[in-house]
């Protein structure tokens, strides 16, 4: 195996490949990048068992400037290959397999020589044959990872909780995450109903790393989902993550229907009041800010205690409230992510009770995007 | 105690002033923030016992906004005071003592409570009386600073190491750090020649944390130094720190004072060099990159090996070779800080023996600045 590349464009796709490396593998052959040199293109790939990222560089493309010499495979350790062509002195570069699996990397007046692995003992990735993928604009689907993900519970201890639960069905797609003191929802409209229903959880790591992956500039990313496999297709580069296993709880009766009082907030103003009122709450031993509505006097007032630091009292701004006085605490971390994922909108919160659930949507449109937070006992 | 201020401002001065505030500190009181509200100004102090950092704020200067209501002072905690001032929502805000040391900041809707501490019972700064200060440029102070502190040891068992050794006599300044493997010497010529001769050492921290504090667009630093402490005044900020006692090693027969070889290498190519052969190196137990010079060729090739990993080989650039040939092994880690404090000068590499300190210098003028780096045994 023999090519020369222009290292910008092989480093672009290295570094996409390598978030799918970890060096904390078990695995020792998955700590290595693996590299497949075909007349027609140089395929790259990472992984860490649960996602896989497969990148191709085109030869007959001359932005890539790809020269096959000889073709070949070859897993060269992820990190250290890494350092080593960002280090290179030239704009080109040389990759030569020799014998005993030695790698020759050059540029420019620097050698280096590095013992490669066998390509042949790499895993290799899932079949997925799924005939009619599903096609989605990846500016939405970023925003429905972002929307979501921030509820994924991050505790092992109920392992399907710490993905985003996917069902599609006719032309509507629901993602939910709940850790079981919040939950997000997203719903989209599919453009072309599906011919096939779904009901799977993608683990939050997977959309995270996913998100990261997709480039402002592409057109389209295309879904692919198997048994136990989904794969996310964009321009070049597939991206495999597992499903995880198990029955989703039936979030659907968590969200409720009606309620008792109800406020508007401009999302940015009220996040930075709650990021004030956390400095306090953070300093004590229960993480908790007390939220007081006064309708009568068409007051909204937000307090933070520590006993050891001091107190913080704000008067929020704020449109539109109806209904019954209350009084309410809750983890302010969670009113953080919560409010980071509406943006600049303008919110409603919606309350039925000092204990019960209460929910967060945009006024603008209040069906497809939902955040849903659990209050805490403070007597 | 009341004084309102316009935050940005505050804001500034807090910054430089909790540079010299640790919450690691032995002595709760220092993990505050001292406030010293009088007609003219306000000043904010902050110390770790190591250094302190004096900042005044003038009440009569327009830019700074200060309105004096009643003087008097406080300690507040650091770290929260300081998350609470960024936090704040309105360009400016009110601090007022109230009862029992209970302070509040108001800004906007926002008021928060916190508890102070007395005043009285912070330390109390050094006097110092120089009556004859030294003048700097900050510029050249800064530089200095920045080319000697990296030769300076972060090992506690020689403390005196630690510190940058300063000599000062008729018109001349020497500054030298060592750590016992590496050196580096800067020699100043004073303006004005100093009536009394000085021969300090000053902690590399506390010259590190003295440079971050120096805004480039100030006219110039004095130095006043006095039994076992030095004092920095830089603009609207005293900056304090105490020497180290001891009797700094005679490093000036450390410097050889001829060679038998010598080269000629671009400081920024040179150093692109050493940090691809230290990717080898750094896998490897003997942190060591090999230099090979032959005269009679005209080559000079750099090796980095790991048994695990690889090896690289790179022939560099250089110009102006002359005298022996050469293979001599070192630490690339020492020759990277080395090569860095040379920016993009040329520099002349002067060696004696392999196992001889070799030292490095600006081709331009081989008698203000010197590094000199102890090579490594490998056989």
């Amino acid at each position: 195996m023999k090519f020369t590349i222009t290292r910008s464009t092989f480093i672009k796709t290295l570094n996409d490949v390598s978030r799918a490396i970890s060096s904390k593998t078990t695995i020792p052959i998955l700590t290595g990048l693996k590299l497949v040199l075909t007349d027609d293109s140089l395929v790259l790939t990472g992984s860490d068992a649960d996602i896989s990222i497969e990148a191709r560089i085109d030869a007959n493309s001359e932005t890539n400037d790809l020269q096959v010499e000889s073709t070949g495979a070859i897993v060269l350790p992820a990190r250290f290959f890494s350092e080593i062509v960002k280090r290179l002195p030239e704009a080109k570069m040389t990759v030569e397999v020799r014998d005993n699996l030695q790698t020759v990397i050059t540029s420019g007046a620097s050698e280096f020589t590095i013992n490669g692995l066998d390509a042949d003992q790499y895993p290799r990735l899932p079949e997925i044959s799924a005939p009619n993928p599903l096609v989605f604009d990846p500016a939405i689907l970023k925003q429905l990872i972002s929307q979501t993900v921030i509820a994924v519970s991050n505790q092992e201890s109920r392992p399907m909780l710490t993905g985003v639960h996917l069902t599609i069905s006719g032309n509507t797609l629901v993602a939910v995450a709940t850790d079981s003191h919040r939950l997000a929802q997203r719903v989209l409209e599919l453009q072309t109903p599906t011919n096939q229903d779904y009901d799977v959880i993608i683990p939050g790591k997977s959309l995270i790393e996913l998100s990261r992956t997709m480039d402002d500039d592409l057109d389209q990313v295309e879904i692919r989902i198997a048994e136990n496999q989904v794969l996310f297709i964009a321009g070049n580069t597939a991206f495999y993550s597992r499903l995880l296993e198990g029955n989703y709880p039936d979030t659907t009766r968590l969200i409720p229907t009606s309620s008792t009082t109800t406020i508007e907030f401009s999302a940015p103003a009220f996040l930075a009041a709650i990021q004030r009122a956390s400095l306090l709450s953070h300093e004590s031993r229960n993480n908790v800010v007390r939220l007081n509505i006064n309708v009568a006097d068409q007051k909204a007032t937000i307090y933070g205690n520590s006993p050891d630091v001091g107190n913080v009292e704000e008067e929020l701004q704020f449109s539109n409230l109806q209904g019954d006085d209350l009084e309410i605490s809750f983890n302010p971390d969670y009113m953080k992510d919560a409010l980071q994922s509406f943006g600049q909108s303008t919110i409603e919160v919606a309350f039925t009770a000092p204990l019960r659930p209460f929910t967060l949507v945009p006024s603008e449109d209040k069906t497809h995007f939902i955040q849903l937070i659990t209050p805490v006992r403070t007597y």
